[in-house]
């Protein structure tokens, strides 16, 4: 029996990047599908846990953590020492400054595109689109001289920002001319542990 | 002579961020104001600081950094000690929490009402009001029960999301209906060493 569970949906892109976080550090967690198609995240007992009403929740024994790259910061500090998140300030920073990529730009570029076309979001599908030809021409010129988002080495900015960016197929933004992020993703794709997700 | 120096735009509430920290810091900060009216964040040499064209960026010796919430993370991990962010899991994990909320939920909430209204932006102001009257909601049932957002005491959690609470009413969100959010907003102003922004 594990004391730690993940409320999870399973073609969420911020619920896998939790999943994926927990296998690349071989972290047992258990699985606790929630039923968004029916609104059991706007209802008790999952409201209680997360006022937001979203997924992902960790549960960590007495622990309770809502956000995708909130989750993926406290896993790293309490199981992944100084390797994904180092605490000096300028990698703590750097690392930080892709979280909030993959929270603003990913989340309003390919993450609103595919909410739109795959689930049917009221969301202004022309202007993510946009915002995801601004941000997926950022990313490449970046992977052009880089290996990995944040440092020399992969880093939660990478968990964080792949998943949306990977997906982006699922609200018409392919990755045909980006060659740099295709390379990356299958660098994140080659790490020991690595699970995938519907689609990716 | 200061080496450190914020690229800003006084009326931004994402530079206000690091020029109220670095206020309550008692670090000095030296000042280059960005026309961004005349479109200087999108030339060189600005655009060869932050490839994103956004004002606040960092320059603090030889380290650069860009996003509001990455540069208070620098300044709370370099400056700070464990006050404004601590490295325990748990600790930092509740603090990140909030800057994700700064930059996703209050940035398409108030902060997006704000941009339409006062500065013309073609953003979808009905939504962002929704979304504002959301955020605002959850925070007033928060701060009904906590002083602080993230922790017992003022943290980067704080300084990353009061500025555009406060700044609503310039985007038809006032605070009138939310008195835990006005006293919340109160204490921040009573901090030693705080400094305000035009309409704050």
């Amino acid at each position: 029996m594990t004391a730690r569970t993940l409320y999870d949906m399973e073609l969420s892109g911020n619920c896998y990047k939790v999943r994926l976080f927990c296998a690349l550090l071989g972290l047992d967690v258990a699985l606790e599908p929630v039923d968004l198609m029916a609104g059991a995240h706007k209802q008790s007992p999952f409201i209680d846990l997360n006022p937001f009403g979203q997924v992902p929740v960790l549960q960590d024994g007495d622990v309770v953590l809502r956000d995708s790259q909130a989750i993926l910061v406290y896993l790293a500090r309490k199981y992944g020492g100084e390797n994904w998140l180092p605490t000096d300030p300028v990698g703590m920073a750097s690392v930080v400054n892709w979280l909030m990529v993959a929270e603003n730009e990913i989340a309003r570029g390919p993450g609103d595109a595919r909410l739109h076309d795959k689930f049917g979001f009221p969301v202004d599908a022309d202007g993510a689109r946009a915002n995801a030809a601004s941000i997926l021409g950022l990313l490449e010129t970046h992977l052009e001289e880089n290996e990995w988002l944040a440092l020399d080495r992969p880093t939660i900015a990478d968990i964080a920002c792949m998943p949306y960016v990977a997906l982006g197929h699922e609200g018409g933004v392919p990755l045909d001319s980006y060659p740099a992020i295709q390379a990356w993703v299958g660098r994140i794709k080659a790490l020991p542990g690595f699970v995938a997700m519907p689609a990716l």
